[in-house]
């Protein structure tokens, strides 16, 4: 069994925001496999998908802090692809870093998630608009 | 087809471990499956999964010598999650930028893996407990 | 359904290189499938794979100058994995940072990657010679 639905995740400020529930919304067909998995894709090349913490709204502003000085923005000056300014090559940057898909098992209708484990949106560019989201769920 | 089985990894001392095999032993099934892809999640948000080299201990050692640069805990002043020690949220980060997840080709009822690569688990608490995987199978 | 392929990817020079058409010329099978995933997994520990933008060459460009300074190959002095020179665990360090697949929806016989979305083979050796990578695509 398979199935597919692209989904849009509404505009957010620059930063790392938990998605799971906004997800899990649009995904009631969900709770008719009892195991698989669910990909989750976004259309995008400078926003990323991935996992972590979510419990703590610190550990989501931390990862911004992090990433910040990772791919600082003065490194700008380094690049050619800086049309859309300083924020434009470092969010495909972090975005390759962290990725453009999540790859997370289902057991009997739900993500098969740790306690701590949520799925983060990561907006890396200052107005980054709404997000197409892909998710293709395989299982039985 | 699709099995999926939750195994648990036994504790290791913070670094990157090759746990192949480790997972291999607990996955029998995998003999039946001809074609088709494992998706091998980590429950946790404190370490990581990647596919690297199976042959130097040196690779896993350096490793964890660049992420602890890359990553340095002496940055932990910077961030607010950080209850639980400077290995708290360099953890967090270190755990995606390294993901949650990797998805293997399984060829003949193995994994078809290049003749070098490995399956690490990527330990980045100072004392980590023993860590929970997902395994899910889809293939024919 | 399920059909899996193994392709050989050409040499490429040390870089970032989009290779979204090498890969869809080799898998014209991909027609068939009216919704689905792929996983496209690279047989090396040196080399890696990622999405991103498809249309200014500039991008792969900068991407390896971030990888060079952020991965630096005058670091090779803190490693051990140096037999193969200071482009050996560096390669490694990059390969694990990206990623050694991707996985990708399909939509009605296509790959379903937004409009600026392609494919790289991300090239960390200097020389590093054909690429073995292995497409598995689930679906119905």
């Amino acid at each position: 069994m398979v199935f597919q639905k692209e989904i849009t995740v509404k505009q957010k400020p620059r930063g790392f925001h938990l998605i799971t529930n906004e997800i899990l919304l649009q995904l009631t067909e969900l709770k008719n496999i009892s195991a698989g998995i669910a990909n989750i894709f976004i259309k995008h090349t400078s926003a990323s998908l991935t996992i972590n913490e979510n419990a703590d709204p610190s550990v989501r502003e931390d990862m911004e802090i992090y990433f910040n000085r990772a791919v600082p923005e003065s490194d700008a000056r380094f690049y050619e692809h800086t049309l859309e300014g300083t924020d434009d090559m470092t969010s495909h940057i972090k975005a390759s870093i962290l990725g453009a898909s999540v790859t997370i098992p289902i057991t009997n209708g739900k993500f098969n998630l740790g306690t701590w484990q949520g799925i983060y949106l990561c907006e890396h560019r200052n107005y980054g608009g709404s997000r197409k989201i892909v998710v293709t769920v395989t299982g039985v």
